[in-house]
C-alpha cells in the first residue's frame, strides 16, 4: 500500500512515473489513434496522436487520479470509503475505482445533475446525496457526509496525487508514439489533466499547451494577469471545463505550460464533428477543446513542426440528446 | 502484380489467407475492441472481442475488397481505371483504393443517393455518373461508362476476389484475440463479407453466425427454402444490408453458415445505442446488427460458451441527422 494522502510524492516528473507503475494493473492503456484526413486537414500537416482517453474506464481520464488516489490511502482509510462532491466525470470515475476495490464511495451531488452521470454514479454502486446546487450547500453537504462515516475526501483536481494520476496518460502516449512529440496540448478546466501532463513532459523537451473554452478563460486570464482568478462565470458547451482552476494547479502551468490556448464554443463543436465523422469516436465537448485549439489559429501561428499529442479527455455525452452541431442547424 | 480478375483465387481459406498476404499492406489492421459493461450485459457472460472496421480506412470493410481486386489487375487494366454502381460504402472505399494508387475510378449512383455519400465518393476522386434509382437504369448506365472508360467492373459483393478480401478482417481478429474464438458473427446484405468470413474460418473450428434485419431477411429465408431468393423488399433502417444475397454468396453462405439470425430494427438500434455508450464508438446501423444478433434470444438459446467475435461493418452515418433513437423518441 502506498503512503495516505497526507504523504504525498514530490509535484515532479519522477512522480508521475511512480505513479503510473503504481496504477497500470488498475486502468485501461488506452490507444493512441491517428487520423491521416485530420493530420492533412492542417496547414502544416504535422502527424496527430489522439490519446483516446473517452476509452478508459468511466469513459474519462478521471478514472486515472481516482485510482492513484485509492492507492495512496492506508487500509484503515480504505475501510471508511472515500468521498467527493462533483456532478461529471469525476464522480463516476471515484465511485468506479472505489467499486473495483470495494471500498464505499459516497457522492455528493447537486440535485439538478443531469441524469445520465447520476445514472452512472449509482450504477458503480456509490452512495448519492443531494444538495442544493451552489457551492455553501455543496462544502456543508460534504462535511456531514465525512463526519457521519468518516470517508477520506478525494479532491476531482486541486490535489497532489489527482494531478500525479492524471499525468500518466502522457506517459502512455510517449510510449505509444513511433516518433518524438514536439508538442501535447491536454484541456483546462480545474487543471489536474494539465498540471499533470506538464509535470510529466517536465525535461522532455516537449511543448506543452493548454486548451480553454473562451466562456471559461479564467485560466488563461489568470497567467495573463500574473494570479490566479478564484471564480469564473462559465458559459461554454464543455462541461468538463466550467471549474476555475485550482490552487495547487496553477502555480504548475503557470511555469511549465508554454501557452494556454482559447477557443470558442463553435471551434469545439466543428472539431468535435471533425472527430465522430472521421474517427468514428464519441468524444464529449470537453474531450475535443485540445484538437479544436490544435487548429486555432494562435496555436497554427506557433509553426510548430512534427508530431503533436492531443488529449481527448473523455466521451461521456448524453446521447438522448441531439448533437450540438444538429441544434445549431435546427435552432 | 497478381491474376487479373477472371484468374481468381479458389474460394478456400488459403486463399483468404493469400489475400490478407497481398493486402496487409495497404490496409488498416484495425483493433479488437473490448467491454467489460456489454460482455457483463450477456446472460452467458462471452467475452466479446468486436472487430472495428469503422475504423478501416473509408470507414467500412468494404476497402478490404475493394483493395483486393485492384490488386488483381493487370497494368493494362488498372491504366483503364476501375468502374462500380453503389449508393453505399463500396463506392467510396473502391475510389478510395484507387485514389491510393493513382488509378481511375468511375462510380454510377442513383440520383438520390445521401449528399455525404456523394461528397464522400467526390472527395476521393472518382468521376460519378448520376442515374435514375433503378436497377435497369443502373446497369445501362454502368454498361455505358464501362463501353466508354474500358473500365474494369468492380463488384459490391458478388465476385470471388470481393469474397476473399471481406474475409480477411475474421483472419486479423483471430491473430489479435488472446483466447480462442467459439464463434463469431458477421452482418448479411449481398453476403461478401458473410462468406468471406465463413472462408476464412473454415476448419477453424470457430462456428459462424449472420446477422440480418428482419426487415431484409432473403438470406435466411432463401436458406430456410433451400433457394437463394434474388430479390427483398427491403424494410429496414440498416441501408447497408437492403440488398439481396448474391449468386455466388448464397451457396457459401448456405454450406459453412450456421445460422443467420434475424434482428429487428428495434433490437439494432438498441444495440447501436449501447456501442456509441459503452464502449464510444461511431457505428452505423449496419454495423450494429451482429451484436443485436447475438443478444437476441435465437443465438442466447445457442448455449454458446466462450469468446464470441463480432464484426462491426462500418461507421458512416450521417451524424446531420438526428440519432435514430433520439428519433423514436420524438416522433
Amino acid at each position: 500500500m502506498g503512503p495516505n494522502t497526507t504523504q504525498s510524492l514530490p509535484l515532479a516528473r519522477s512522480s508521475v512515473l511512480a505513479a503510473h507503475k503504481t496504477i497500470s494493473p488498475l486502468i485501461h492503456r488506452t490507444p493512441a489513434l491517428t487520423s491521416s484526413s485530420l493530420s492533412g486537414s492542417l496547414p502544416g500537416k504535422n502527424p496527430l496522436y489522439f490519446k483516446a482517453e473517452n476509452f478508459q474506464k468511466g469513459g474519462a481520464f478521471k478514472f486515472r487520479g481516482a485510482s492513484y488516489n485509492l492507492s495512496c490511502l492506508t487500509p484503515e482509510e480504505l475501510a471508511k470509503g472515500v468521498c467527493t462532491h462533483s456532478s461529471g466525470n469525476h464522480a463516476g470515475a471515484l465511485a468506479l475505482a472505489a467499486q473495483q476495490r470495494g471500498v464505499k464511495c459516497y457522492v455528493v451531488m447537486p440535485n439538478n445533475s443531469a441524469q445520465p452521470k447520476i445514472d452512472a454514479v449509482r450504477s458503480y454502486g456509490a452512495s448519492i446525496t443531494f444538495c442544493e446546487p451552489n457551492a455553501p450547500a455543496r462544502a456543508a453537504t460534504l462535511a456531514a457526509v465525512q463526519a457521519q462515516t468518516g470517508a477520506t475526501f478525494i479532491p476531482p483536481y486541486d490535489s497532489v496525487n489527482t494531478i500525479l494520476g492524471q499525468g500518466t496518460a502522457l506517459l502512455e502516449l510517449v510510449e505509444q508514439v513511433p516518433e518524438k512529440l514536439a508538442a501535447v496540448v491536454a484541456p483546462v478546466g480545474g487543471g489536474g489533466l494539465l498540471a499533470g501532463t506538464a509535470l510529466a513532459a517536465d525535461g522532455t523537451g516537449i511543448r506543452v499547451f493548454g486548451a480553454e473554452p473562451a466562456g471559461a478563460d479564467d485560466c488563461a486570464r489568470g497567467i495573463e494577469e500574473g494570479k490566479r482568478r478564484p471564480d469564473v462565470d462559465a458559459h461554454t458547451i464543455a462541461d468538463g471545463l466550467r471549474t476555475p482552476v485550482g490552487v495547487l494547479n496553477f502555480p504548475i502551468i503557470q511555469e511549465k505550460v508554454e501557452k494556454v490556448i482559447t477557443v470558442t464554443d463553435e471551434e469545439i463543436i466543428e472539431a468535435m464533428r471533425l472527430m465522430w465523422e472521421r474517427m468514428k469516436i464519441v468524444v464529449e465537448p470537453s474531450g475535443a477543446a485540445a484538437f479544436a485549439a490544435v487548429r486555432n489559429k494562435q496555436f497554427q501561428e506557433l509553426g510548430i513542426q512534427g508530431a503533436i499529442g492531443i488529449i481527448i479527455s473523455g466521451g461521456n455525452i448524453d446521447l438522448s440528446k441531439p448533437l450540438p452541431w444538429v441544434r445549431v442547424h435546427t435552432e
